[in-house]
């Protein structure tokens, strides 16, 4: 590394010689000489610079237009051309960096530019910094003792969320959970505690059958909490939405009226299909009447706040008694990171606490409220803050305003040009076969309730531009034309 | 950086300073001219080494002994040692360098040979550089079309420890988990479906009261796991565990007759204080012979299985219908890497799935059993298995049972060294306190019962040596010498 190129003495070749010979016979070394071993030091940066060197290329490789998104193989080839299996003895240095190299190969490139494949999209390089550091740091949420600096600065970012939503002075409380559906859950499981508290000794036989509500284009992790928290999901009661995709507030509060014991209303602000918004003010006023807790899901949508002009979509969103907001998605946070933000103080803690006392002992000698565990549905929790928090410093709000007006812009020149096009629907699937096989771009498709097959453009991905939506369009009729 | 320290000459002299200037501009500019901007690509790959740069004098200086394990500050001075806070306006690269020194400055040294606080400790290199991998690659495991690899690492993993387990051809099913509280509840929720699959629709309504069972000693996230799936912590019998810690099969047999309907059973393989291990022989004869399920939470101590010396403290674990196993515990993964293993193929997917029609399409190209997100409570889920593959890769199973068997070694020589000293009791947290301070070691404590507090020495770090044994015993005695 710290050789002259430019000099070309003897020396220096002697040197640059020496070097390689260090390099080649380090890595035909086994792990077991890196740190701690004694004297592991020279070696551990050796190899730890050869897989920077390795993941650098990649990131180079993953922007690049002409690369394909995705080497594509099914799963039994993709298990044949490499060797992936466990064993007995250990490989040398070399061997790993092989192994690195290989399941980049095949890996798909979400940095692409053409990657519009899921919600979450792109690659932050600022994130992808703060990941590695967190890596480095490897730590966990639990206690104030042994993540200091990060339950701090979960601390300052939740509470600018909730600043954003238009919570006075930012109150509230929240957590980052290991992703949307499980946020929503943990909003589920705190409007059933909120009514009825006892539920949580005594269990759902203490507590009539109750009725959360949703609408039709609701996310299935609504459903799939009320089946994990004893609900069931036949208590989850589907609200109808109107054409454009948002809950009919109409319908909401005729099935309010019908019966069993409403707990639980779950806005959505951004649905994962069509990307509606519901009507939260009105839902909100419903909620209101009928005394019910207001949620919203805005794990898609709710980046939108962000910006200025975008964010009357989310009127009504202050209302809320809980909000799910993924900075990994249209914010291009690396996964996971997930927020669930709760406007009332101290009820996570009374809900999910258990009193630990090998990890939360009440004689530290510090501020216990900053031992966040026991408020958490897990117990050791990953630190998911950092990259959000040095990508907010990176870009400023308005850095991340910028990005989301762009992505809005791309969608809008997306549906423009569209519009008047026909015959993408039947042809979805093979489409996307097609595209898979020649790697050029990934897009999703899905059915959306009596709707056949259809394209789901996701346009989250920081490094999209117009060329690559016309790119898309181009290449979507190309790939479909003999059908 | 490729500039000769050697020979010193003029030209060298000038190239270095044109280096300099180089990054020193580069740094003074926006994170926006990073990828995906036009000409990102050298503004990219400088920042990124920077970065990498102090996270590898992080990693030097984490190893040695000389440094302090913290730096402590309480929370109110942390938060003015700094400025943490989000603003509007972007920083520039040079201040996101500035905020990564900042954090790790006061981050704990986690991989520190004196850091034996939690069940998780140290840094493994390998690990390390997999989860630089894993960040780089950025993607969601919930299909095989967007994670190909990761998938296809995850089923030869889950496989090969159904292996170690002793499940026939390692058949069965699994998942890696946020946490093993997490993967403690997913056996829950496994054990109530098999037995009332209508639960599922209908929820706890449709269902008898029923009861788990697990020792007096046994990890919190049972209780929580109960609470949230609203099973109520009142429904989880406590079991008496004997003076070394291990449940009492008898007084779980006169439990089990005692009332509600008996669905769960989860004993403990390393329990969280004492690290006792219940007689899973036993246990499993009982659960037989009322048809309950048996779990076995391994998350502390199921790696123990690894070792061929050791793993006898397990024996009957094969009979168990789930096991938690957190190779991010004694196998010194980084954080997190939780895996549930389950025998019943099938059931996991029936239980949990809710054919999400836009992500889980049925009409796709590929085999489609190996998009697992279905089988999942979390829908993104994060990317917990390269780090565990490929140090298995590095290490061999080999390599694993060395590690664990030289664990186990320093505490039985732990053990000997005060098993005659007294006085530790009474003064636990004031030592603490002192050793926080002083940042020379860290290790936790907490009362058991109607003991008083002790320090409860975890040794799960691979950078630990009997030299640093002896440290912290001397380090107890000096910081308490005048209490």
């Amino acid at each position: 590394m710290a050789l002259c190129i430019w000099c070309k003495c003897v020396a220096c070749y002697f040197l640059i010689g020496l070097q390689f010979i260090r390099i080649f016979s380090l890595l035909k070394s086994r792990p077991v000489y890196l740190l701690p071993a004694l004297d592991g030091d020279m070696k551990t940066m050796t190899f730890l610079q050869e897989v920077v060197d390795i993941l650098l290329a990649y990131i180079t490789e993953s922007f690049d237009r002409e690369t394909k998104v995705i080497d594509f193989h099914y799963p039994n080839e993709l298990l044949q051309r490499n060797n992936w299996e466990l064993q007995d003895e250990p490989e040398t240095l070399d061997d790993i960096l092989i192994s690195c190299r290989a399941t980049l190969k095949y890996a798909i490139k979400t940095a692409h530019p053409r990657y519009f494949n899921q919600l979450s999209t792109g690659l932050d390089m600022v994130g992808l910094a703060a990941d590695w550091l967190t890596s480095t740091a490897n730590t966990n949420m639990f206690t104030y003792e042994v993540a200091p600096v990060f339950v701090l600065l979960e601390y300052v970012t939740l509470k600018k969320m909730r600043e954003i939503i238009g919570w006075e002075d930012g109150r509230g409380d929240g957590i980052f959970s290991p992703g949307g559906a499980i946020s929503n859950m943990y909003a589920m499981l705190l409007a059933r505690f909120k009514m009825f508290p006892e539920v949580k000794e005594k269990g759902m036989s203490s507590v009539p059958r109750l009725a959360a509500f949703t609408s039709e284009h609701s996310h299935f992790s609504i459903k799939k909490g009320a089946a994990a928290l004893g609900i069931g999901t036949e208590s989850v009661i589907c609200i109808k939405a109107d054409e454009s995709g948002k809950m009919i507030p109409a319908d909401l509060e005729r099935k309010i009226l019908e019966g069993f014991v409403p707990f639980f209303v779950s806005a959505t602000a951004g649905t994962t299909v069509y990307g509606a918004f519901d009507p939260l003010i009105a839902i909100s006023d419903i909620c209101k009447k009928y005394q019910v807790w207001f949620h919203v899901d805005g794990a898609w949508g709710g980046s939108l706040i962000m910006s200025r002009m975008h964010k009357w979509k989310l009127d009504g969103v202050e209302r809320a008694n809980s909000v799910t907001w993924n900075p990994h998605k249209m914010m291009a946070v690396p996964l996971q990171c997930s927020a669930l933000l709760v406007r009332e103080e101290g009820l996570m803690q009374n809900c999910n606490q258990m009193h630990a006392c090998y990890l939360f002992q009440q004689d530290k000698h510090y501020d216990l409220s900053y031992d966040t565990g026991d408020k958490a549905l897990q117990c050791g929790r990953h630190v998911d803050i950092f990259k959000l928090w040095l990508m907010w410093r990176a870009k400023g709000t308005i850095g991340f305003e910028a990005q989301i007006d762009k992505c809005l812009e791309l969608s809008e020149y997306l549906y423009n040009k569209i519009k008047d096009r026909e015959g993408y629907e039947m042809v979805a699937p093979v489409i996307k076969a097609r595209m898979m096989e020649y790697g050029t771009t990934m897009v999703s498709y899905q059915p959306q309730g009596d709707k056949v097959n259809f394209f789901r453009m996701v346009i989250s991905n920081p490094a999209a531009t117009f060329e690559d939506i016309d790119f898309l369009i181009e290449e979507i009729e190309r790939l479909g034309q003999d059908l």
